[in-house]
């Protein structure tokens, strides 16, 4: 009984729960327990013989600290079972079939098959799953690509792992889908989008909008480009980096042009590490208090990466920017290259102040995570304006404008801004609430799931999150509770990669990047469930509020009350 | 006998009830019987025609929407009737008696008599309370000086007031405490502290902490000196102003030294209006929960001033601060001239880019309010650093240094420092936590008091209170409750005097100015009691944490919670 539970545990997609000691040796019968429910004929013979598997092996495995000896082992044993019945012909094939990226996606569970791709080849790897080290984690990956998995769990980068994968291989996948070059249907603005990563949880399809599964942003400090959150206001356009051109207006030198070659070879390349969250994470939060306008953000509408390019101000200057300029100017409006049917291009503009601060370090990105910045993130120039809402970080730029005024867009003026909760739609004056800049104190917990169980096991637990402040402002400490909130410990802070040494410490009013924070706690003795809550403090000390009722605004916005997470704790299995 | 009750509610001390709707033309009534129960023997006979009061003046004065046209005829009246009785004679001696500030000071009930000073007399204003159009407010100055309180309620500047004051005149004050100049006795280290306003309150006497009764914050923008929120570590220094010597220390220039001349007359004369704050401000809310180390604050630990002076920028620059110093400098401390038994003097340090910043406004300030410092705000020189804890503006500075280090000062080191809940004395490490600088969100009610009883009167009830950010963030909203916190309306906000053009919007990020709030709602219709909560929004979009408890700390700093305040509703004259 217990076994089954814990194969349904492994096997569910969805709130996955990634708890550290749910890696226990009853992993290995589970996995073949899971091997035998799929649907693929030409498995069943092989998997009689799993349960025959040296405990022995498996120890000493996760004794070892990685799951990795465990699973090579598996999976030659596996394998050699596979050989003695003709399995392996399949993979020795000449001519393995093309497959199409839709035909990939269609594989996403035990029933259907687990098919992942990986450069440009298609795996079918069903069988492994139930072996995999990282346990469930790798049914995220599940119908799309391996790459940006393995370069957020770098342990895969070894010989051994792509033994096991060429094992797998079933086909290749066809070259369009490969180049990413999507069919135009000119009757769909949206049909020119990119292709998405398929563990992105859609809220919207078309704009799409998109975040990545909690649990996976506290595993890396940088999160992957394919997996960072997707906000588009409108279709992705597409454009062409050989012909761009950025505008900026509205400086007494006149207008200047430049190329994406000027922008890179005019100006020193400058370098931040920055989160952006949507001014919406964490909306669903308040549509439990009572329904609001806007997409029903999870935790995860925010993600943390490097960004590279020109800094405004240096653009600014070149352009004939001088301090005088302040004396009338206010604000840099930026309009992006997404248009809708109209012909309105996507604005928002941000105070000249932050735009022109050398502290300010507010960049037009060419490089995302040090490569060219995605089509979903603005290829091939955004704005990346830090510690600053999402909504004013222009993708796909088009232009500059040094003005008087705030920008004029819908989203600068009738979006985007907080009002009282006893405000509603019939009473809401837009112009009565300033433009969201800056945001307020934020964390969440990204593991445990709410509603998971959890392993009494060692008796202690591991809650992980993601801490950030706007404006700049560093995280200190993040308090979590147990019992709801009643009594605190503060977590352990990290800012950069797990093992690595962290970056450098900012200067003041520059902590641009987020914090992840980890605490292993004792479970209390006889809980049967928790609980669990999270607060952060920045360097100014503001802290979030306790609740959301009290800040909920009809536009869902700077949703930042402490999070909360309930889980039931599993009895030991000698209770049971 | 509601008549009485609103006579004990005029005379009093301690929490006033300052509702505006309390000046009915019950006021005139409760003014004979206010004066029949004072105890100078001069006085029975002249009280009893004041019942004879026109009401048809009483009223006009109210309608007229200032009390002074009813306070002037209650008080001419009165003075025929005086001038009957030879009462006069008193006043027209011409050797008035003199009197020390003691003696003054010793006037402060009814039943002793109600005596106040005025540029040197003395007057005895017992008979005038029931009649003054402020209410009860004139209580507030009761053994002290008036000037403050004038300066506070410019109504006062007209002649018919200083007519109505001279007819009390009963002495002058001795010379000496005139001057201010105190008798020094040399065991004690506090016998040359300055005299201060009776109003304050006091929370330690040596070294001198103290707070204005609340409501006085609110009814004026700019907080006289007087009432400015007092927090001094040590005894105030004697600093006399021309052989005052400031030393700049730690640039590549080498030490440099200015005169206070030097200061104001080789520097450009900059001026900002800025709040202080305390971070020790609202602590007694935290000492509810558990008790914390530190003074008792209530609300007002808080004030609001203009400041001017040389910018520090400039001081360091014309002491050879250069971009590069920023390579190994991180911070500028302040040394005070106030010391210990031991010599070690208060000093405390902030981040050199705050120093350094154009947008910064840190100030060498040598006038508070448009005059010298007074000694308890730091005479001569003292640093202000706007939307920096109060800790951080050295008063009394002696030295600034430039350095990579913060300073070494308990100050800075082992106090003013924020801890999660959970830590106690036996588990705090001062160096896990960074030191406080710019402070969080803030917002109070300074109207109606905690416990007040209110009148349901016209069915509407006012709230008035004061709103601040550190950092530079303003305050874009003020939410109020009258119901512990279920329904919000947001309040009116002000950034000037009453009355007057607010002062101009200040550029984002320099708000360094509190607002003040008021709202006007209606009295839920059967409520007995209500809860009135306030929480402010700035323009990051911080707010307030909801309850005390989750961000107790054992020092008892930071206390920013939702500010609560509990009122009865005393139930309309006819229902009675």
């Amino acid at each position: 009984m217990l076994l089954l539970r814990r194969c349904h545990s492994l096997t569910r997609f969805g709130p996955l729960n990634t708890q550290r000691h749910q890696v226990t040796p009853a992993v290995a019968s589970c996995a073949a327990r899971l091997c035998s429910s799929s649907s693929s004929s030409e498995d069943h013979r092989s998997h009689q013989r799993v349960h025959s598997l040296s405990w022995k092996h498996a120890l000493a495995g996760l004794l070892a600290g990685t799951g990795a000896v465990l699973a090579y082992g598996l999976h030659h044993q596996h394998k050699a079972e596979r050989a003695d019945t003709g399995v392996q012909t399949l993979k020795k094939s000449s001519s393995l079939p093309i497959f199409s990226q839709e035909e990939v996606t269609k594989h996403r569970s035990l029933e259907d098959g687990i098919w992942v791709t990986y450069k440009g080849g298609v795996y079918d790897i069903t069988e492994f799953v139930a072996m995999h080290p990282g346990g469930d984690k790798i049914m995220l990956a599940a119908g799309g690509a391996l790459e940006p998995f393995w370069a957020l769990y770098a342990v895969h980068n070894q010989e051994h792992v792509l033994e096991i994968l060429s094992d797998y291989k079933v086909g290749e996948l066809n070259l369009e889908d490969l180049k990413k070059q999507q069919a135009v249907k000119s009757s769909d603005p949206y049909s020119s989008d990119p292709e998405r990563h398929p563990v992105l949880h859609i809220n919207s399809l078309k704009p799409f909008n998109a975040e990545p599964p909690p649990e996976i942003l506290s595993d890396s400090y940088i999160t992957p480009s394919a997996f960072f959150f997707k906000r588009n206001h409108l279709p992705v356009p597409q454009v062409d980096p050989a012909s761009y051109q950025l505008h900026v207006e509205g400086l007494p030198g006149g207008a200047l042009t430049l190329s994406l070659e000027d922008l890179k070879t005019r100006f020193p390349k400058h370098t931040i590490t920055a989160t952006l969250q949507c001014a919406g994470n964490r909306r669903s939060e308040m549509n439990k208090v009572k329904l609001v306008k806007g997409l029903n953000w999870g935790i995860a509408a925010i993600s943390n990466a490097t960004w590279s390019g020109a800094r405004l101000r240096d653009v600014l200057l070149a352009a004939g920017y001088q301090p005088d300029v302040a004396q009338w100017a206010r604000h840099v409006q930026f309009e992006g290259l997404d248009t809708d049917v109209t012909g309105t291009t996507y604005g928002a503009s941000v105070p000249l102040n932050k735009a022109v601060s050398e502290e300010g370090d507010v960049l037009l990105a060419y490089e995302m995570n040090g490569e060219d910045i995605p089509p979903d993130h603005g290829f091939p120039v955004r704005v990346v304006v830090p510690g600053t809402v999402g909504a004013r970080n222009v993708k796909w730029l088009g232009k500059i404008i040094v003005s008087a005024e705030e920008s004029s867009s819908h989203w600068q003026q009738n979006d985007y801004k907080g009002f009282s909760p006893g405000t509603d739609w019939d009473t809401v004056d837009f112009k009565s609430a300033p433009a969201i800049q800056e945001l307020p104190i934020q964390s969440a917990i990204t593991t445990p799931a709410d509603s998971a169980t959890i392993d009494r096991s060692d008796g202690t637990l591991t809650v992980k999150g993601y801490a950030w402040s706007g404006g700049g402002r560093e995280v200190v400490r993040v308090d979590v509770s147990l019992d709801g909130g009643k009594t605190w410990q503060a977590a352990q802070l990290r800012s950069g990669e797990k093992g690595q040494a962290p970056e450098p410490s900012p200067p003041p009013g520059r902590a641009w990047a987020w914090k992840l924070w980890e605490i292993t706690a004792p479970l209390p003795p006889d809980a049967q469930e928790l609980e669990i809550v999270c607060k952060a403090v920045d360097n100014s000390y503001n802290m979030q509020p306790d609740t959301v009722s009290p800040i909920w605004n009809l536009r869902g916005v700077l949703s930042n009350a402490w999070h909360r997470v309930k889980v039931k704790i599993r009895k030991d299995e000698e209770e049971e």
